[in-house]
């Protein structure tokens, strides 16, 4: 347990009508028992842990002064988020009263929480373990009901629980391993580990086959909308926005030279990236159209390109799908589809025909939709398609477990890595030494998911991405 | 009480820690004991009030599929905000985990709350009155502590009862005039009512006295830097920010095309109103910074106008000190003061000595402040000046009772042309009747502040103002 008293502002800024304000560490009780007092004025002699009091908080100097009307909660440990003393100060939710508790806790002798540190403290303590502690950040940013499932998932400890019986699966192996190097001339039954390693192998691959599309859940996709001028790039962002409802993400900074929109297409936080332009460039020149979409497509994991279906390409559209197909070829990761508009004022048989059997040349790859952004006709397969476009094809259940971290993925292909090598020496005859080590270097691998083996500059880097007063 | 429950997200939009949903009314037990679930995924048979119970939340038709962790606590009825019961449950300060939760409150009966609807029913089901129930906005909303002390003054009743006991004076006065009336034959001993009604606008009129500064206080003031290029307006700005700790209002709408930023000078939260061009105009041609000046004298309640004191005026300060002039004379509340930056360059006596003289003829009623805003020398005497000039010379304690609203304002305004419209008839001797119809319209008004006489039209537009959730 630590020797010092954390605090911070728990509620997200801005005007709200509640705010809150937590202390963590051995002296939570003695500071919220010197700032809250009674409406009539008295100091408590004692919280009873877990019990809402209504009072309000003042300087215990001047407490006739009061800094907010409140409610207070003390949480004896180890019941707690930390398993340390806390206590929660609940007052009104504007940045003037929240300021002016926080700094009387920090004028009282606690000290200012790191972003993350209640959760790190959680760790540390033993309440949870890394990954756990990893999906409660997850749950705050999470953007649509998927990305929340698998964070919950992870926090009520579905991931450590199947890294965890990897992991002893390789233990075990380990054990056998050593038993043989240790007493080498006893007469200890020759038992191959090969059954144990290979399981595991599956394991990891069955986890990190997942990780594309988890990745996706968690953090979302990047899509850009091109296309020239006219052919109703606008009628099909905003036929979007109608149609999924648009997640408000009101943090600074996600504006800058390029508007973005983030959808919720079939649980997949979509990140439309929309250059400046793309209501304007209707009356600009085609050339000034073409451009902002170069942009667009650089900045862009996955391209909906829009060609008017009503008409045969012309010069412009063939440009832009020149720009598309020398992207995939340089970033072949880029996802692209072709989104055929206005089939409304599709007509003519022949003249989509002629489109079709043009594509068919040029883009042969490329998923293909048609659609109204008009009417909205067909806007449902459209998504369907955008979404299984993100996914790659995989079609996993919402609620089976993800790889949804980069740093879990990156750990399990160390870890693989390292299997791959043992089961090499395995196969190859090696001594059981040889074999261990790769063993333990998998095993720590894996460990450092659930934080069993985890660097401290590792832990900094974790916690420092959370929210203050998490 | 309110026969249905109404539920919302009571804490900031946003990412924080820790995000709150609130229920009032009838059902607001029933409600959290179906969707509660311990952490062995069992329902709880009671809820002890002001307790605080750790599990999770889900949809009863599907317990084993966790909405999110939370802390959940139920208020039995009457000691609750609203006095009626009540339920908060605490979950991750996420908008999905946060939506997710509301949309399953929704789902299990109960009503999204109107914006302020959970302070309305504390209202009208008698826990605070009117003015109280306003300050619990005016505490969300305080961007300096002066405000925040003045709404938990108001919160707290004080307001409330200066203005009871003046009503009570009249009412007094009030029940005289009707013994007079209802009973003329009878040997009552003739009393006048004079004291009463002398005391009472006394009290009023030490009240409305407070009603400029106390609306400054709550509201701040806009206040516009203007100059032509290269007098220092940057370096003006650009130093006040340093020095005060400018206040971050993360709401949307607040920047226009006219930059605004909020500092805290002594208290009073004053806006500076900043033309997209303060910064860029040092570049530009002269023309171009006086019409920017224009705009932003237009749009503020106080101007600095800064003039560089280590030059003589030449014709665009002319121009400017004309602008300033003319807008004084349309519209008399505005305030304005003279800044004469550079003293750091400003080494001939004599040239110093001819602006002086030259303002002295032309804007001898501004108050004048010289600072160097290059070198910080003289910012406190500016800061001092500009907040005296913006409480017009009003030198309150921050601790004393101010009219800061200025619904409450206006009705005092009406309450005492009724008084002094009764003075003058009890003055001119007229009957007790005519004189009792203006005390009851006075005290009617006064009563409107407290919510005794109040229409539900006004209720409306009140509450409408306040946050979602509070």
């Amino acid at each position: 347990m630590y020797n010092d008293t954390i605090t911070a502002i728990s509620t997200a800024l801005g005007e709200g009508a509640i705010g809150l304000v937590r202390l963590s560490g051995p002296n939570a009780y003695e500071i919220l028992q010197q700032v809250f007092f009674t409406i009539k004025g008295k100091t408590r002699k004692s919280f009873e842990s877990h019990r809402l009091y209504y009072g309000y908080i003042a300087d215990p100097a001047i407490p006739a002064d009061p800094l907010d009307e409140v409610m207070a909660v003390y949480l004896a440990s180890p019941r707690t988020y930390t398993r340390e003393p806390m206590a929660e100060i609940s007052c009104h939710g504007g940045s003037v009263p929240l300021e002016k508790i926080l700094n009387l806790t920090l004028r009282m002798g606690a000290r200012h929480a790191e972003p993350g540190e209640f959760t790190l403290r959680a760790f540390l303590n033993g309440r949870i373990d890394l990954a756990q502690a990893e999906a409660v950040q997850d749950i705050v940013r999470s953007k649509t009901g998927p990305a929340l499932e698998q964070a919950l998932g992870q926090l009520a400890g579905k991931l450590s629980q199947r890294i965890g019986v990897a992991r002893q699966k390789l233990l075990s192996a380990l054990a056998q391993l050593e038993a043989m190097i240790d007493f080498p001339e006893d007469d200890v039954p020759f038992a191959s580990v090969s059954p144990q390693l290979g399981e595991t192998l599956a394991e990891i691959d069955t986890l990190l086959a997942t990780a594309d599309a988890g990745q996706i859940y968690r953090q979302g996709i990047r899509a850009a909308i091109v296309g020239v001028p006219n052919v109703g790039k606008s009628s099909l962002l905003n036929a979007l926005l109608r149609n999924d409802r648009a997640i408000v993400t009101p943090v600074a900074g996600t504006t800058r030279d390029l508007i973005e929109e983030t959808l919720n297409v079939r649980g997949i936080p979509v990140v439309l990236v929309d250059t400046a332009g793309i209501t304007a460039t209707e009356d600009m020149v085609e050339r000034i159209g073409i451009e902002r979409s170069r942009q667009a497509i650089a900045s862009a994991d996955l391209l909906l390109l829009v060609l008017d279906s009503s008409r045969p390409l012309h010069s412009g559209d063939l440009e832009l799908i020149a720009a598309v197909q020398s992207e995939l070829a340089i970033r072949p990761t880029t996802k692209a589809m072709l989104v055929l508009n206005k089939t409304d004022l599709n007509q003519g048989e022949n003249e989509n025909y002629k489109l079709e059997s043009e594509l068919n040349q040029k883009l042969p790859e490329l998923p293909r939709v048609s659609i109204s952004a008009q009417t909205g006709d067909r806007l449902q397969e459209l998504e369907d398609a955008l979404a299984n476009l993100a996914l790659g094809g995989q079609n996993l259940a919402g609620r089976s477990l993800m790889i949804t971290n980069t740093r879990h993925r990156r750990a399990l292909e160390r870890a693989r890595e390292h299997l791959l090598s043992a089961i090499a020496s395995d196969e190859a005859g090696m001594v059981a030494d040889f074999i261990s080590i790769d063993l333990r270097l998998a095993m720590e691998a894996m460990g450092e998911i659930t934080g069993e083996s985890v660097q401290e500059s590792l832990l900094h880097e974790i916690f420092s991405t959370f929210c203050i007063g998490k």
